[in-house]
């Protein structure tokens, strides 16, 4: 089935909810209004739904490939990497110094999500370059930055994030790749990196590789890891690609999902030699740079899982609309009829496009907060709107891909029996979501930032004020008086007042009994991102009914889709207090041996 | 990883939540007491333990395939089903008349997981092939019962349902295979059937196919299918094998999970003689028959359920016990723990944990009603329990199903990345049970069945009846005084209320509003099989409050578990009631258009 980019949906929310024209006042964004969105959203949905988008059941049958230390990827993704590379996608965000368009994040996240929709896999590498820009732009030297950042901002090289060894995948302070220096101000690297996307491959001419690794003499932990740069090829003064560095490729996964991209377990030093590696920055600052990426990668995995959502949306209301089944409960239909007439089939598609819907909101107001904390003149300003993103991270992250596997589930049940058949596609969304919550971070280790840095750290303030403007929310919607706005409205106050509830008990037991602080992390995340995602779309059905008349069927259906978010999964959040508040003993009561 | 079969657990249930000492006082039952279940509960956790586990991963890596209408099942298969066979293992449930060992569902079912817990794939067999002989035991003339059903319960040939074709799904109406009849009074058949679970393999000497079909002329609809009987091989007078039936094997499907196990195509009257077949029972009452072998089949597919979630747990658990990885929160252990040391680990643990043995009490409890429906000398108690056990059969299949998606994706979040790489084994889990709620009519069937002949048909009578007894729970829990039984019975009330509110909902507008009733109607299956395992969890804590010093380690695990279950999963129930009962209009409200 063809995927057809929700651009109405994305920009009502670019325009409504993360305030586009705002965003153009910013410096450096003046050509960034409606109307660019607008050019670049559609330019997007044609490359990504002609070029990208056919490419992702042949990846699925027919993966990335590894022989004698070569990867080889799906047939047609090379040729359509370069057209993404010649249509200056990679380069979208990034700052115009070095050959980007330097869009805002609120343009950039919908474009991701597009790309991520049509091709999960494909999208990875991407995704993974845009995040070693990232830590080259933050933390690289001018000679650094202007050996790789032009050529991976162009697509002509990727780039790859080198953080998890067989015994460091969460605990970062195991990491065991050590670097030896040479007396040319350059390192040596000797080490295995595992689960490293892209890490081999066939699309472009050289590899960045970003590598997590201890200086010799370090001290122990995570304030004696370091980052360096370790490309597959070196690089010769003048540009030109010189030797190959000694990293090598000894295989690949063989994985649940996302099939096509190919999964890397790296040798560094595996000819004896050792991998040259240049420094990032300063020694044993590593994992700070290596946040910074994090961070990146964590939003835009979170974006994927609205994607993965939307596609599996996509293919579910197809199917229902198509497939003949039963006679519907209220008569309305004599014979058989499409199975979208049955109220649980419609129950079913309406979960999943609200989720979609809530979590693509969510995401679009984070992007303008990254965007206002990044540009805005008034520091202030800067520093409210990067407390507000920083708040958002884990939740976009963390409660988009935990729904994604909701949605691509639900996705599956649609299509009955037809779901089970891997031809049929739907099968594959829900294989494919499922590393979702894991890499990047688990929604575990999102859930104890959120918990740890986020809430306990200020003593509940930011979250307080978060709740606070959900707060104004539920006022706008009484003052507005349709009966939709009074339901929403209710069922928004409910969840933020069990969400303060739970803020108020993170704040006041963090020190004295973490265990059960901890133990309410997840559903904690869960129970916020639920509500934000609620929230957005309550924004949302104010700005449908102001603006109705400009298009009043699409206006009404978010409207319906924000009740039915409301009514069906806001009030999920006071069950999750409940859990949270009352039963964090019951989570640890059990001995161990008793597992 | 081995299975270890959760004896301890399942003879818990047995005795003290099923009751098996009052089965034993019913006529034909008198052997089996609970020390016949310990016997036969321990030869089947060896058998499965050590014949059939060990094919599970096989299975998967090497499927099923299919040549020139040939299927070649997994190597080893075909030596393990000639041991289930001879072990008796078929025909544990089935009359002594047969060859069977006629013993009680209550300890059958817990065989059952078992079996399915070391291979789901493998069990579908022997699955099918009991309702094969069910629908032969109730509708089968004697000659046909002569015919086939020794050789079914002892194990030689094996047993299909086939209901499915493309245009027939969920929506059996929509049959077209024809049976014409021939002058001897038997019939030739001629339509395709699709998803025929081991609809051809290489483990029997032959295959019994249950076939629904139109006699020509017959009513339309569903009131114009009849059933037959059409083997492979046709079946001799002296009931040796004849000639080969008209009915091949076309091809088998590339599935999601369950892959050892060959799901095909069959077509009947491929070579233009047509199948022969003979009418099982009446003319047109094909319907009712196919739900007897459909009742047993949608019991056991709930039982798949609990077997798969178990396996997965055990799986997950082990993992969480030897992987090392960052340091507890609470400061207990200084270095890298094992990272069941974390309180959000443990907290899904438990979750897998408490979903599992919810969801075998309640199975354990519905067997043993279903023993009594059918064995009880007095006639009224018979009626009981088998009102009883008919509402408990969507539960049983509906509820545990969907928790096993919920059991089976957590148990790879466990894993981390390892949980994404097949070779781990997760995967296999969280792919296997996706057919689980589809198959065997999907969770929205059940759900219509829990829906209109469970509920609304008697006005929420049976429903009510189900509330007052754990409401007389609720008031035991509250006599024993424990901490953790008033947590329980807190919980509990709060559950029972939800389910009672929504039940008389549903009895209020199930005629004048089918849309809103039918809206709700899997979320109120979920509600209520949620209320029913969290009851049978308080049954187990009182019964373990009572037995303790019998095994203090085990019955403080089953207070435990009792009390995270009612603390975190029976809270889900008020919210579940809000959007049933509250939510219905906004489930129809977008209009079709609009999707």
């Amino acid at each position: 089935m063809a995927y057809t980019a929700p651009l109405k949906d994305m920009l009502f929310n670019i325009r409504h909810l993360a305030r586009i024209e705002q965003i153009a006042q910013l410096p450096g964004f003046e050509d960034a209004g409606l109307e660019t969105a607008q050019a670049v959203l559609e330019e997007s949905a044609r490359f990504n739904q002609d070029v990208v988008a056919p490419l992702n059941e042949a990846g699925d049958r027919n993966p990335s490939s590894w022989k004698d230390g070569v990867v080889t990827t799906t047939p047609g993704f090379k040729q359509a990497f370069e057209q993404f590379a010649a249509g200056g996608w990679q380069g979208l965000q990034h700052p115009a110094d070095f050959g980007g368009q330097g869009l805002p994040k609120t343009i950039g996240a919908a474009c991701g999500e597009m790309l991520n929709s049509a091709n999960l896999s494909f999208a990875l590498c991407p995704l993974l370059t845009d995040g070693a820009i990232e830590a080259l732009l933050t933390a690289g030297s001018d000679a650094l930055k202007a050996t790789y950042l032009e050529k991976l901002v162009s697509g002509a090289w990727t780039g790859t994030m080198n953080l998890t060894e067989p015994q460091a995948g969460s605990d970062l302070a195991l990491v065991r790749t050590r670097a030896e220096p040479l007396p040319d101000g350059r390192y040596k690297l000797f080490g295995t990196k595992i689960f490293i996307t892209y890490g081999e491959h066939d699309m472009a001419d050289n590899i960045v590789h970003l590598v997590l690794a201890r200086v010799q003499g370090a001290p122990e932990g995570v304030k004696g890891i370091s980052l360096f740069v370790a490309p597959k090829f070196l690089v010769n003064a003048d540009g030109s690609l010189g030797a190959r560095n000694d990293v090598r490729c000894v295989s690949i996964e063989h994985k649940l999902g996302i099939k096509a991209s190919p999964t890397a377990v790296l040798q560094f030093g595996d000819a004896g030699e050792g991998a040259i590696g240049e420094l990032v920055g300063e020694e044993n600052r590593g994992l700070e740079y290596m946040f910074i990426m994090m961070n990146a990668a964590r939003y835009a995995v979170g974006v994927q899982g609205i994607a993965v959502a939307e596609s599996a949306y996509q293919k579910a209301a197809a199917f229902a609309k198509d497939r003949v089944q039963s006679r519907p409960v209220d008569g309305s239909v004599a014979a058989s009829a499409a199975i979208i007439h049955h109220p649980d089939v419609r129950r079913i598609l309406m979960t999943m496009r609200a989720l979609t819907e809530g979590c693509r909101a969510m995401a679009s107001v984070a992007a303008a907060a990254y965007d206002a904390a990044h540009h805005h003149p008034d520091a202030q300003v800067r520093k409210d709107n990067q407390a507000f993103y920083e708040f958002m991270v884990p939740l976009v992250k963390g409660y988009s891909t935990e729904m994604s596997l909701e949605v691509t589930s639900l996705g599956v049940q649609v299509h009955g029996g037809m779901g089970f058949i891997e031809e049929t596609g739907a099968a594959q969304f829900y294989r494919d979501a499922r590393i979702l919550p894991i890499y990047e971070g688990t929604t575990a280790i999102q859930a104890n930032d959120l918990v740890g840095r986020k809430t306990a750290r200020d003593g509940g303030k930011g979250a307080k004020a978060i709740a606070a403007q959900v707060e104004a929310t539920e006022a706008e919607l009484a003052a507005s008086g349709s009966a939709d706005a009074q339901a929403v409205a209710r069922r928004l106050a409910a969840a933020r007042a069990a969400f303060v509830q739970v803020v108020d008990f993170i704040a006041g037991a963090s020190r004295s009994d973490p265990n059960a602080v901890y133990a309410g992390s997840v559903p904690y995340l869960l129970l916020a991102g639920n509500l934000v995602a609620g929230w957005q779309l309550a924004r949302g059905l104010l700005a449908a009914e102001q603006n109705r008349a400009e298009d009043p069927a699409f206006m009404q259906a978010k409207i319906a889709t924000a009740r039915f978010y409301a009514e069906h999964i806001l009030t999920r959040a006071p069950g999750q207090r409940d859990a949270i508040v009352d039963g964090a003993a019951s989570v640890t009561a059990l001995p161990l041996e008793a597992f």
